[in-house]
Order: structure tokens, then C-alpha cells, then sequence
């Protein structure tokens, strides 16, 4: 497998779109289509939160309707058409068929999704102009449009793509795009990511891959422990490789959708709303897996651990507060608590025997002002681990969500 | 029962102090003690953090051993004095030790609390310094002085004080101090609270009026969604007054002590770190009270919704999303939402059947945009309701905890 690259050369069989449909108003790109040229199997993960938006509740029935012969996913920004009842679930029908017939494809074999404001209703005109905007301007070279026409408080796109040799001397290639950097918590299919792949699967091994790669990577993720509405991660396989992943080429598959996944999550928490640090959380020794995921997701979102980290501010005692009322029972005199530069770099001890070692300060505060850092928080209790990426909460957050509709 | 007031004439048999040991190093007041002249009953409730300062530990075991001759309670801040081992516990009973000493009572008579930085230890010598400073300068008049001595991050500080006349004419008060303005949720014993009467309880009156006053008081405000490690309140009765409360006066007690813990409270949201906004969030027509609490805590302490408020952002589908995330099942569709500006004021319908209403986007801004606020969700599903009162998250919120400990 190459190296997981952001530029995404093409994908055999698949053409993609990004315009502007004048939903922004600025002229900026909005609008993206992604097109397969034969029937894809399908997968997909959606969101766990009960208030699900319009094209989520319309993709689901799709889906559950049409899992091998999908042929286009139609995308826009602006607004999410959620909470907007029975006039949401038309307009987003009506989203699929506009599309469908530009271009020339069943109603059912198109996905719809939206993402931006909650609570308005999709302006149907302006959606049917970005429609045939975007089937004319259908290219394999345009991800980079694509990936730039789905992004919401996003400053910058997000692609990944890797190239699979087989055991036998074939290639295919799994690409994928990814928005989001507001309303990202983890625990669920989060925000929008789009993959596709010139490999067949069928729709059994696509889903539970799918569902395998987004458990370690999306649902690992938490900018501000707010799960959208919207939340939705596609995989369309196309087979145009002519490569068919059978029981022996499926790990190879697996490791490479996992690692196109995994970029294009840790790009939403690298490019958080107003985030200045990437923050890797691990949580080791607690009772079980489910535990550590509690104490990681609590550490994660907490308001004060988060502000240190954006003050450079090596306050170790927040992070293990914040632990401490995860709810899970822990005894902090078995806890301890490192800080390192990475993954490979030797880690320094803060906290043990339920108070602070005689770390160097300046040493703590160093890496903790560097724009990325691992965390280590070890219960002393079981063998339950977890891991999360997250970013620190700035003046820049709280600018960004304080006048987002206006 | 008279209004409740900020300012305490004072409690018969109770004299306080604040002063400055030095402890903040700027000569403002951090060293308070409160005394009683004759023995109290006393209760508390402590944080239901699994990580305990040491004066937390420290007090559970001297009110398990005396909850009926406390005579004093000393307090410091700027060292939280939690995550400090077992020096930690030596450092807060050496701290009864002197009070006791200086004051001629029994080492078990003194509670000890202590708010501030985490993982640092008490400099013992200025806290000496600070009893016999306290110890010299106790007053009954002195509750200004004491109540800013608890400060950390708090901009004023925060007195409630009732006088309570009882069937048969007699006269007895509640007065209290409370501190707090980060690390603020509820759904244990928030922040610290002081509290003295001098009617009589006897402990298990002292104990179960406490504990059910703070569940509708200090247990429903949330700044932060973090719990400290150092969360306490406490209640002390000297009987000074001559009024004994028996089965006839317990509900008049009852309601006194509300009042106090309500005031105290709600002066913690409204002095909450970096808030603009004050705001009162009610929970109706949930499947039961605890799964309308869990759908108002995931609400208050979003993110998205606290910054949308302090924006003055009338972005209520951020509201109904965090509500969709609460992990109570909940059905979008039966869903009400309504802003209004105060508790008698009518309410302005926001959101209902699964869509937005034609509301006047002016109208609902301009409450929005106001100081207080209430908000009310309605469910539709059962009896269940929960109210928490809660603040906005703003620039300020993150320059404060951003730099905290330096």
C-alpha cells in the first residue's frame, strides 16, 4: 500500500463534481456530486443522535432499500436541511430525483446529503442550478473541487488516497473526503466523509469494513462534544479495478480504508473551529474498553482541560479532575499521567501515588505549548484501553460558533 | 421569612474573618475561618468527584466522627490542596490543628476546605500565618471580609441571609457564602458553600434539609460541565437563637435554607467565568425527572448552545441537536421549543412538530440577546422535568482558564 497521500489522482470509474450553486452567496463552492460510471455497492454509517436530519432518515431508507447498484452521491453546504419535518424529507427526494435525472440513473440509486445551518429549508431553486452546474462539470481529476464544495466553518479541504497492490500484482485505490470542524463528537458516524474504491466488495464486506474502519478513526475524534444531526460516512465501491476483495485480500482492504479514514478524521480534528493543537489522548489500565472511552471522551471535552491546552498551560490537574468525574470508580492514587512530544518520543511522568512527581515544569510546559501532543492517562485498574484526537478550545471557537448563522 | 438579602447583618453566636495569608501573593483576602461560640450541629455534602481533595477526604472523616459540636470551619484559596497524596492530608489536618490551637477547641471540632490550583501543596507556614491573622480579627460583622476570602476566579462575592420569624413569634437567621465561577456543574455538591443558623437541628434534620435543598439549588447550575475535585457545602446550627426546629417548623426551615442555597447558587452561574448571560433552562415531558436532567445537563454544557447565547445567536437548532445527542430517546417530531424572557413573561414558539414555526426571527433574537433568558423544551413524552441554570461560554471563559495556574 502507498503512503496515505491528500491528493487524490483518480479513482477508475468514478467522476466528481464541485460548483458553486449560490448557497453561500459569496460565489464560493458548495455544491458537489461524486459519480460512478457502474452500480457501487454500498455502506454507510450515520449518526447516533435521535434528531436526525432530513437526508439521513431519506439515505437510510435508500440504503436499506439499495445496497449494489448506487450510482452518485449528491452533496451541499449551507444548510442541513434538519428539523425541517415533511417539507425536509420532500425537498431532499426531490434533491435525489433532480439529480438522477441529470444524470440519467434511477431516483433510488442516488444518496443526498447536506450540512450547515439547522432549521432551514433547502432554497430548491438555487439546488436544482447546482445540480446541472456540477453533472457538467463531472471530471476523475476534480476531488480537489469536491472536497472544497462540501466544507462548512472548514478552512481547509480534506482527501486522502492510497494506491493497494495485491498479493497477485493488482491495483486499485480507496480515496475519500472528509468536512467538518464544528459539532464533532465521537461515539457515532461523525460528520460527512465520502470514500470510494475501484474495488469490488460486497455489500456485507463493505459495511462491516466500514463500520470496522470508523470505529478506530471518525468515532475516535471529538472537537466539542457536540454529535451533529447530519452525521454520515458513505463508502461506494465501484469494482472498476477489476479487483474483487476476496477473504484473502480483505485485511489488505481493511488496513487501507482504516488508513484513508483515519487522515481524513484526524484532518477534521487538526483543523477544529479555532483549534491551535492536535492532542492524542490515550487511556490505558481502566476496567474495561467502555470505561476508558468515558474517561477519554470526558478528559476530551472538557471546557478547562481544552483552555490549558490553548493557554500552553501544563495543568495536569484538570485532566485528572476531569477523570475523576467521568463517572467511572477510579482511586487516584492508582492513576498516573504522562505527557509526551509523540507517539515514539520517552514520556514524561506528572502524576503517581496520587500526587505530582518531581517533573520539570519547563519541561511539562514545553510540551504542551508544541502544536501536538500525547497524552497518556493510565488507571492502574484492568486492561481497558482507548484512544482520542482532539484539539484545544480557543478564542477562535467561541468567535466562530458565537455568529455562525449570521 | 424575610427577602432574601446579599448583605448578613450577622448570626447570633457566629463570628467570621478573612484576611490575607499571603497565599495569592497580591495582599487581596484568601484565608477565612467561621466560628461558632457554642458547639453546632452540622451536615455537608461533599463532590461526588472519585478524585477527592485531601479536605475533602479530611472532613467526611471528622463529620463521620462529630456532627453535633463543630465549632469552626478555616478556608483557603489559590491552593486547591487535592492531588497531593498524603502530604496533602497531613497539610489539611496540621490546618485543624492550628485552628483548633488558636482558637481553644477540639482538633475534631474544625472542618478545613481549601479551593484553587490542583497538585500543589499548602504552604504550611503562610497558612499559620492566616489562622492566627483570622483568629485575631473574628467578628460578627465580618461576613463582607470572609466572603471575599473564598474568591478565586469569582469577580464579587456571593452572601445570602434570611431572618425567620416562626409560628410562636420567635426570630432565628440563615446566612451563607458561597464561592465558585469555573469547574461548575451539577449533580453533586458544587463549588463551596457556607451556611449557619443559629436555630437548632438536630443532625439528621441538619443532613436531610441540607441534601434536599441542594439538589434544587447548587445541584440544578452548571458552568462548565466540569465537577471539582473540592465541591462542598456546609451547614452549621448553633441554636443561638433559641428556636429549636421541630416536625411544626421544618417546612418553614426547609423553605429559609432553599432560599439561602438558591441565591448562592444562582450567584455562581451569574458570576460564572467570563459570563454575559444568565441563562434558566427547563426540561418538561420527558420520560422521568432523571432523563429530563440528563437532556438539560447536554444542553448546558454544549458548546455550540453556550456560544450561540453569548453571540446573542437565536440558534435554537443547536438547542434541539444537543437534546438529539442526550442519549435519552427522544422523538423530533413531538419536540416543543420556546425562549421567553423571564419565568411570567409569554413564551415565543420556536420549534414544534419536527419543524421550525413562522416565528419573528427579530423577536426571538432580541430575547436571545437580553441578559436572562429562559428556555423550555417540552418532550412530549412523558412527566418527567428537570431546571438548571446555566450561563453562556465566552472569550473571556477561555482568556481566564487559558492561563489559570500562571
Amino acid at each position: 500500500m502507498s503512503e496515505v497521500a491528500a491528493s487524490i489522482e483518480g479513482v477508475p470509474g468514478f467522476k466528481v463534481a464541485g460548483v458553486s450553486a449560490d448557497l453561500k452567496g459569496n460565489g464560493a463552492l458548495d455544491f458537489a456530486l461524486i459519480v460512478s460510471d457502474r452500480p457501487c455497492t454500498a455502506a454507510a454509517v450515520f449518526t447516533t443522535n435521535t434528531v436526525k436530519a432530513a437526508p439521513v432518515l431519506y439515505d437510510m431508507e435508500v440504503l436499506a432499500n439499495n445496497n449494489n447498484h448506487i450510482r452518485a452521491v449528491a452533496v451541499n453546504t449551507k444548510c442541513a436541511n434538519a428539523c425541517t419535518g415533511e417539507q425536509g424529507i420532500a425537498n431532499a427526494k426531490q434533491t435525489a430525483q433532480l439529480t438522477a435525472e441529470a444524470l440519467g440513473v434511477g431516483v433510488d440509486e442516488v444518496f443526498v446529503m447536506s450540512t450547515g445551518v439547522i432549521g432551514t429549508q433547502l432554497p430548491m431553486e438555487k439546488i436544482a442550478q447546482g445540480v446541472h452546474r456540477a453533472a457538467d462539470s463531472l471530471d476523475e481529476s476534480n476531488w480537489f473541487a469536491a472536497s472544497e464544495a462540501i466544507m462548512t466553518t472548514d478552512t481547509r479541504p480534506k482527501r486522502a488516497f492510497v494506491k493497494v497492490t495485491t498479493a497477485d500484482g493488482k491495483q486499485y485505490h480507496v480515496a475519500g473526503m472528509s468536512k467538518g470542524a464544528g459539532m464533532i463528537a465521537p461515539n457515532m458516524a461523525t460528520m460527512l466523509g465520502f470514500i470510494v474504491t475501484d474495488a469490488a466488495l460486497d455489500p456485507q464486506q463493505a459495511g462491516d469494513t466500514l463500520f470496522a474502519s470508523v470505529q478506530t478513526t471518525f468515532n475516535q475524534i471529538v472537537v466539542d462534544g457536540d454529535t451533529s444531526t447530519n452525521d454520515s460516512v458513505f463508502l461506494l465501491a465501484n469494482g472498476a479495478s477489476g479487483v474483487t476483495i476476496d477473504d484473502a485480500g480483505r485485511e489488505q482492504f481493511s488496513i487501507a480504508l482504516t488508513s484513508v479514514c483515519r487522515k481524513l478524521a484526524q484532518d477534521v480534528v487538526r483543523d477544529g473551529e479555532g483549534a491551535t493543537k492536535f492532542i492524542t489522548l490515550h487511556v490505558n489500565g481502566a476496567p474495561d474498553d467502555a470505561a476508558a472511552r468515558t474517561i477519554a471522551n470526558t478528559i476530551g471535552t472538557s471546557p478547562l482541560v481544552k483552555t490549558a491546552f490553548y493557554g500552553g498551560d501544563a495543568n495536569w490537574g484538570r485532566i485528572v479532575a476531569a477523570a475523576g468525574r467521568s463517572g467511572i470508580d477510579l482511586d487516584s492514587q492508582k492513576l498516573k499521567l504522562w505527557f509526551a512530544a509523540d507517539e515514539n518520543s520517552e514520556k514524561l511522568l506528572l502524576f503517581s501515588d496520587g500526587m505530582p512527581t518531581n517533573y520539570d515544569e519547563a519541561q511539562a510546559t514545553a510540551l504542551v505549548k508544541a502544536p501536538e501532543v500525547v497524552v497518556t492517562l493510565d488507571c492502574g485498574q484492568g486492561g481497558g484501553t482507548a484512544t482520542i484526537w482532539t484539539c484545544d478550545l480557543s478564542h477562535d471557537y467561541v468567535s466562530i460558533n458565537g455568529h455562525y448563522r449570521t
